[in-house]
């Protein structure tokens, strides 16, 4: 019995500004019955003072005093080694744990009892765990963020703007994969007045970039039917031909605009190639590539490097973006403490940490499926 | 007799990288039968390659084989001394010469008989020179890109968005002096989904200001008259006690805003201070103030310098960005080149060359007021 504390750390990843609590959440989780303790300066590189969170309730401490107190510890990232080290058994480690990328950390916590909560492992489809999608608001964050960075990156308007000297043309942006990050980057370029394309190998993203008045580009249906093949439709698998025909009308659009976001990422795995270095080398100079999957595993753009800007000989300037939500970090933290706040309501229903394995959501969470009986909540 | 030769040089102050003509101006110039010239690699800064200005009809040329065929010589910003001395009796340099600023330049021109155009001494409201102010397009470019660099160093989100967790608020901009640059940075923030407001000490620019979208800050009328006062409105004096009250009102604004934009610049004189140190002080951690006026002269912001970012210990971003046309050297370029081409076809209405003191836009241009007689054109 007695009330449950959890601790936020201060991120130890290279170039990480986010944190897992602001002030905010913990307001909300003192409210909830739950104590809160922070680590000395775990906001600074989001803006946010010990003394806000001080103010807020949260009682700022030592990683040691942090680690020996809390019964959840939180943050963004997988931790260190050190970090790692310091958690206890019964201790349980809520955060981004990368599970897929970096399977023997969560292997070598459990093995000596360590609770491990990931958000990555979150089932996107459950519309009553939509407010604990770090994934999704981290995403959102990213597709603000790049096309942001590619207005600023681009040395012309976005907008057609009319002046006494003339007219000026509109920024032509291609977003390609149109999933949370993509309609983000497609809303924001739309809202500075950019003319935006945009390109999903699921059709069904097609109505969604539409409403945000973006166009899809119709590279499967420009191509003729091979004479005599099935019409069935999108079930058919295209002939070697025809997937050659779309991959050339693909890399023409990206060869004409000024702008291409990339966005293609898959958890875990390496993300898939999109823009080939020979049509980047067909591109304008002056234009500008920004490759979200950018990583460590390669990005959706040949010649990418993760958190570098490189401008080719041929004028064209490419980001390696990967870690975009972090170059937010103050919004990013915002959103993910709403998560985490979610995330431990549903953990924390009564004044104890429960991590029910009946329960699906929980179960997902701690990387299994949830155990047979009726869901506890 | 004879066709007129213009020649564009490249800029050689540090950080500009503009150029005073562009491919799309050379084919104008040709069609209006001027040979043009172009130094080689001038256009690089801004992304133009020597191939596209020869294929639109400008050969390039060594700097000295420039300044020994052309009448004209274009430029951006005032020659380097090497630049100055290379130009011969009866040659003309055209560019923004900043006369007010440097006066010793275009007095040691003339002194050896090369004649000047500045286009910064342009009078601006004569609506027929509208299509070669430059400080008009360049200003332009100024405000948006100012909006944009400011949303690139925010840490939050600009619009207000509403996500499965929660509501984001929207940024609160504002916006000091509301001429070019600073209504282009309030349809710029606008566009983004920002809360702007602006001030101007000019009460006509409220409908400019409002018809944008933002809020014209009322710290005037918000002031009781003093007892026994003149009621006589916007001519009276204000006593030193109402300038006090405004000044605190505005300070108030200034602090609780995310994003201050200043954009009062007079020409060739220093800036006027519109944020003390004081008030930067007591502004959020997270915010940002971008000072267009920032230059070797001060700025509109006590403490920002040139060409440079500073994070202050309270965690406001200071951002001196006196020269943010160079910034976004492909639009401004462009802008920049159409007011050239104005110029220029006013100046050579028939083929030649002819500076004409009794026309009111080149005796203006050249520094001086038309002289009696009717204007030319």
């Amino acid at each position: 019995m007695g009330t449950v504390t959890v601790g936020a750390v201060r991120e130890r990843a290279p170039g990480e500004r986010r944190v897992a609590l602001v002030p905010e959440a913990v307001t909300l989780l003192r409210r909830a019955g739950i104590d809160v303790l922070i680590e000395a300066g775990a906001g600074s590189g989001a803006w946010f003072t010990d003394a806000e969170y001080t103010e807020a309730g949260a009682t700022v401490v030592s990683p040691e005093e942090l680690y020996a107190r809390a019964d959840a510890v939180l943050c963004v990232g997988p931790p260190d080694p050190e970090g790692a080290e310091a958690l206890r058994t019964g201790q349980t480690l809520i955060g981004l744990l990368e599970p897929l990328r970096h399977p023997a950390l969560v292997d070598e916590l459990t093995g000596r009892g360590v609770r491990t909560v990931s958000l990555d492992l979150l089932p996107r489809t459950l519309s009553r765990a939509q407010s604990m999608d770090a994934l999704t608001s981290q995403a959102n964050v990213a597709g603000y963020k790049a096309a942001i960075l590619a207005a600023d990156s681009y040395d012309r308007f976005y907008p057609m703007l009319t002046t006494a000297a003339g007219t000026m043309r509109p920024a032509q942006v291609l977003v390609l994969g149109a999933g949370v990050a993509g309609l983000q980057a497609i809303a924001t370029a739309r809202r500075l007045g950019a003319v935006v394309s945009a390109y999903d190998v699921r059709p069904a993203s097609r109505g969604e970039v539409e409403s945000l008045g973006a166009r899809f580009l119709d590279i499967q249906t420009a191509q003729a039917p091979e004479p005599g093949a099935e019409q069935t439709g999108y079930a058919r698998e295209l002939t070697e031909q025809e997937q050659q025909a779309q991959r050339a009308a693909l890399d023409e659009h990206i060869a004409r605009s000024d702008i291409v976001v990339t966005t293609a990422q898959v958890p875990g795995r390496k993300p898939p190639l999109l823009v080939s270095a020979e049509v980047v080398g067909r591109m304008k100079p002056g234009s500008v590539v920004v490759d979200l999957a950018a990583s460590e595993f390669g990005g959706n753009v040949e010649g990418t490097e993760a958190d570098k800007t490189t401008v080719l000989d041929n004028g064209v300037t490419l980001i390696g973006a990967g870690r975009l939500p972090s170059a937010m970090a103050t919004a990013a933290s915002t959103a993910y403490a709403r998560n985490l706040v979610a995330v431990l309501r549903h953990l924390v229903p009564d004044g104890e940490l429960v991590l029910d394995p009946a329960d699906e959501i929980t179960a997902a969470l701690m990387g299994g499926t949830a155990q047979t009986g009726g869901a506890s909540s």
